[in-house]
């Protein structure tokens, strides 16, 4: 059983009725109904909660975490942020969706500014999967078509992804890396583009099965903890001869 | 239930008295042997079979193929060897075991020379996980040391490894990147360096964790098969106009 | 001093009328009026030639290939084909353009079968440079934009590429990784994708800029030349004993 | 002509006789000596100067800063290790040596801990080139020697490289990714492992061939600036309605 915590900002879906028409009870909650039937123990957190929900209890009892933000980025406390940052590291997955990409995380674990280009004009978005041997593209077809999202455009700031799973077109001319995957010490992340506040994006049966697969792909691996600092030789030092 | 198909050159073996004293049943039967408690569905082939043993009906059911070859590279058919190829390309996993680096299929998916240098002086090797994030490092710890092995060195005539989980250490100042994996198509290979013939590498826990977890790694994924050729545009062409 | 050797089939241009109105001398010629105020020493030839214009010498005394063949592939020798895939790990640079993505040499090098999507329709190409630090890029802006072109779609059968340079967005909706590097041996491969026969792609100055960029990044490193075969060690082997 | 900026902490070299022995001048004088010949423009500033010797002015006027650090890292100013980072993102190249995988630009550059393993053992360090289509190993051999090092062992804190261009044996038994390169925004970034202050490892002219060699290739590319925020459709967007 894999614990996911999904935390969401949950500001426009109160705010704003067109935000509100789409997700009535917050993003989170559409993403929870969303996967479970995928068999994830599934908690939802929000920014105003105590710690907004990222306790340390929480923290340590996720194994994969999914964010969503857009406008209150700059509200998320830099010690919680620091703590979710180190969590990945020390092997949480982390799933970081749309704006999530200018969240306190997830540019902590880049380490670039990870801006990028943007428009709001309901356009049309292609993702085309290039990476068929990944598990992140199972059950998905050549391309995901969504008839409307907010545009992304390249050059995005973030460092060499170790894979792309995913690339976009856009009506309007622009493509971005849509589907990109880390690795940060022990920990995986995955981040992926879609969804836009104002779109049902979160309600298309193939960007919520990108989202499992993703979810299974970052399960922590059973592997040993790195050991750190001053060690001894496993084998003699008397080497240096040439022989 | 993966399929698993374990081709072995099973020469050695049958030549050499110091080396069937290791693998009196041959190589292939001492790795179905060792990976049986993982569930697989393992079948073996050597050589001298018909076909190799590759017929098109056991290539078209095998979901992973595990490879030893050393002495008898050029005795593969080339067509065969071609036809492996090609099954990895389609979504097979492959494995390649330690002097497999110099077999047919490896050098054809991998596009270079695949030469190294070695040394069969039955020296220490110590396998150094380097990447903790990695379902193939699961369950072992932060090395393995093998106190005989023959020495492979770089340069490694590889192309650039997808990821690199192990990096050997040799007494006598060699380093090797000893697990490598690579995509080619909708396939998924892992090149892992240790088993010379005349030492009990395949009786090593560790070194059998390692492939088991490789097969499961190379499964190939649920994923759509790519269409290629001629293509009607999902779009409207009518769009050159600068707006 | 750059020594350059542009290979061009040289077919359509001699055959279709449509295409001698835009390379009337080839595309080979308009390539090397192209790319002669960069100052390199340049060379052509074509398929017809005797061993294509590729003797033993010419790949000797080439730093750097441009290759661009499209429906007389097949025709190329083997050998000769094999000889420039191993002059390329030996060290030498190779630029494949556009249709080059089937030619013998770049599959020989690539392993996999490098097909992919195509539509003539003359639709509009948008090259976006997604590597602001690679010397590739020098010179260009954001992007590239050719209003007719052939259209090349993902996926696109080529392995991992160590960089990625550029990524198309066509009008009719899909995408494409349009400006990849590899590393094979000691050599150094760009492909770059415009460059369709019927269209003056060639003629564009800013895809002049990325070949001739490209020629400058492909030239060979003088690195050493690697060692292969048995070895001796560099450090007494007596080092097995744990300390 | 290169601006390069060799920053030093400058504190073994003061308070330790056995360091004072060997970098009487400091570190930085040793590189910046060493360095000369190769015709770069070099200025080189220490931790104690106002702002550390990285004032704006200083940072905007370097091409490539060379940084060594170890005891006095937590002394660096947050904000100009961030503008350090920044001038990255924006273009210039960092080369980091030994001690300074713990400095604070590179931390941020990384998102991750850094950390590693470490013994003062004077042990002998192989470095092995595996790269050797890359400039930063051109005029080496297949390897460099160093007989007295302090050792630094996997696993390595750091995202996955972008390409590895050295790695180490030590005598003791362990291996190290030594040269790696990290692309950051328009920045390039290259870690090189020697240089531990008690031994004479930057007299060694392979060590000082790598910086320079590094400092070349780290040189900012002429590229565009890249453009973010919300922007216009370069194309019509009425194209949703297939075709």
């Amino acid at each position: 059983m894999i614990n996911v915590t999904i935390w969401n900002e949950f500001v426009h879906e109160r705010r704003d009725e067109d935000v509100k028409a789409v997700y009535p009870d917050g993003i989170h909650k559409q993403l929870e109904r969303a996967l479970t039937p995928e068999g994830f123990a599934i908690r939802t957190c929000t920014l105003e909660e105590d710690d907004h929900g990222l306790t340390r209890e929480v923290l340590d009892s996720t194994d994969v975490m999914i964010w969503w933000g857009h406008m209150a980025h700059e509200l998320v406390d830099d010690s919680i942020a620091e703590a979710v940052a180190q969590r990945v590291r020390e092997g949480m997955g982390l799933i970081v969706l749309h704006s999530g990409h200018f969240s306190k995380p997830f540019k902590k674990l880049m380490g670039t500014g990870c801006d990028l280009k943007w428009r709001e004009a309901g356009e049309q978005e292609i993702l085309w999967a290039v990476n068929p041997s990944h598990p992140i593209a199972e059950g998905i077809g050549e391309n995901i078509i969504l008839e409307h999202e907010e545009m992304y455009g390249e050059f995005f700031d973030i460092p060499t992804p170790d894979e792309i799973i995913f690339i976009s077109n856009f009506s309007g001319g622009e493509v971005f890396r849509s589907g990109c995957t880390f690795s940060r010490g022990s920990g995986k992340i995955f981040y992926f583009r879609p969804g836009h506040e104002t779109y049902p994006t979160y309600y298309n049966q193939d960007v919520i099965r990108v989202i499992a697969n993703s979810v299974r792909w970052a399960h922590p691996a059973a592997t040993a903890k790195p050991v750190y600092g001053n060690t001894q030789p496993i084998r003699s030092l008397n080497t240096r001869e040439l022989v």
